[in-house]
């Protein structure tokens, strides 16, 4: 295992302190493991928590600020955060507009997630709504997941009922923006490599020198099928197809296409895959009207790459549009 | 070789098209390879030119936009531009108030920005000047290289000259801009593994698993020393206590910390690379007031780190600040 850490027990932590001293406009609790917007709680807005195990950064400390999440709490590698926690970030953000869990399907996640609503809401009185994130295609249950794995549309998701909050929407349509993110968002993803959770020390899976995996989840957790190594071109078609199959979407339609690094593969490569993307899009007669393209959900030092479609309304285009100041995504301000 | 690509000959051209497909508010030229503001020429600016080998992404193309390049020039992998293309790429921008070319300090490199630049001021009888990048500490002298190699300092300049153009300052005072920059900030880096060039199709250098190279630079070649692989903390002091004895940095000095990765390596270890490199800076009162995180320049899909660090003042943190709106630099716009 080769990998710029001390120690396996302290990575999460020794990168919060990271986090700390390279963004002071965030407030970074590195024992109990929150990263909370400096100005939170914001007086009147709906607050966003999500969270989630570490180990996909920036996903989800990385987009903590305004115009996006006003917390995150990050567990251990790869494992749920602990009520208590996500109790503590959602109290430190409640600011008498209710607050919005953004939950990826993982079952960990979800029941963490309702616990600490339900003490949230007996503690404070506020409403506290959750959506629960679940965009990937790939498999119908996996390793942790009754029904779809939540993966690249979280991002996308933040990002837009973030904007929705920031706009001074009540809570109801925030959770409305954020359940139709859900609704017009798939997901699918591929490794070309495994990746290595440092407490293990060895890789989660073996794959071939010339062998690669189409449908993985970002814990490294099987996918569809296991197949030779392919040019990007079907690669593309591998990771778009079961997309379009699934999200109704058809000619005269614009969409986010967000291509997503695992971590480990650079950016030259993933613009490659956009390409690819693009000309199947472009010959499908879907419009491509925004994109996001680098790594923004990862799986530790996995190399691959996956592919979010968003399918866009006017509504969602400007929250997108809208200013945001987080670490990983930023514009406007 | 383990890569998202269709043939190891077409990665540059197929990169391009993807980057005008994800970022249609540039104008960019596959077959030329040229990345170019959309609005340019910008009347009465200063226009700003870097370029090099690929393989560096998202260094050049990346930071094209409002704010900081005018325009790159792509090479092949690892390979400088062709004077042709510098030239046509300084022609699409210059808008009759010079042009400054960012050189990174490798032979080509500077060979053939120097046969440009007396091509375009030829051609057209505007002002051409050069600043040539040299701030990695590792090596005087190197495979590619008399003198000092140019890395890391390359982002935070372009940014910084960027917005001393973009704020209308004549060609002589972004020249002093780049100049400051540059004799400010000084760089080194670190492999745990190595690249893999798509032509070559086997890694540049072997190193063993128990194994990290100091000093490394960007397209893989040598370093200041192989040793055996030591935690971050011993990793970041590798890497800092060089850059302090050699930049004029002492207590109550503020500066840029730029934790680049190179690659492959993920962003928690960054942010664990951060906290060590921070520590060391709060150890020696040096003041963190801008941070960079993240992989901005790069060597294919070679894990491993590097830091720079730039000794602000305040017109420095002013243009560091200002508004920029690149595919992977943005903010205040």
């Amino acid at each position: 295992m080769k990998k710029l850490i001390n120690r396996p027990g302290d990575v999460v932590e020794t990168a919060l302190a990271g986090m700390a001293a390279a963004h002071p406009d965030l407030r970074i609790d590195t024992k109990r493991r929150l990263i909370v917007r400096a100005d939170a709680p914001v007086p009147g807005k709906v607050a966003l928590v999500s969270g989630g195990g570490s180990g996909h950064e920036p996903l989800h400390g990385g987009f903590v600020g305004p115009g996006m999440l006003d917390a995150a709490c990050p567990g251990e590698i790869f494992t749920s955060p602990v009520p208590d926690q996500i109790l503590a970030a959602t109290a430190a953000v409640e600011a008498g507009a209710g607050v919005l869990h953004i939950v990826k399907n993982y079952t960990g996640d979800v029941m963490n997630f309702e616990m600490a609503a339900e003490l949230a809401e007996a503690e404070s009185g506020g409403e506290v709504r959750a959506v629960v994130v679940n965009d990937d295609v790939a498999v119908q249950d996996s390793t942790y997941t009754a029904g779809r794995r939540g993966v690249g549309a979280t991002v996308v998701l933040e990002k837009m009922a973030g904007a929705a909050a920031a706009q001074g929407r009540p809570l109801a349509e925030v959770v409305r923006v954020a359940e139709a993110v859900n609704a017009r968002s798939r997901s699918m993803g591929m490794a070309l490599t495994s990746c290595t959770v440092p407490a293990a020390g060895h890789p989660t899976f073996e794959l071939g020198d010339d062998e690669m995996e189409i449908g993985i989840g970002i814990h490294g957790e099987p996918g569809r099928e296991r197949m030779p190594l392919a040019p990007a071109r079907e690669v593309a078609a591998l990771l778009v197809e079961p997309l379009l199959a699934d999200l109704p979407c058809t000619s005269g339609d614009s969409v986010l296409c967000f291509v997503n690094g695992m971590g480990a593969t650079p950016l030259i490569e993933l613009y490659v895959m956009f390409d690819e993307v693009a000309r199947i899009l472009r010959g499908q007669g879907i419009e491509i009207a925004r994109s996001l393209v680098g790594p923004y959900i990862t799986a530790l030092d996995m190399a691959g790459c996956s592919v979010t479609l968003t399918r866009l309304d006017d509504d969602l285009v400007s929250l997108w549009d809208a200013p945001v100041r987080t670490p990983a995504l930023r514009w406007g301000m």
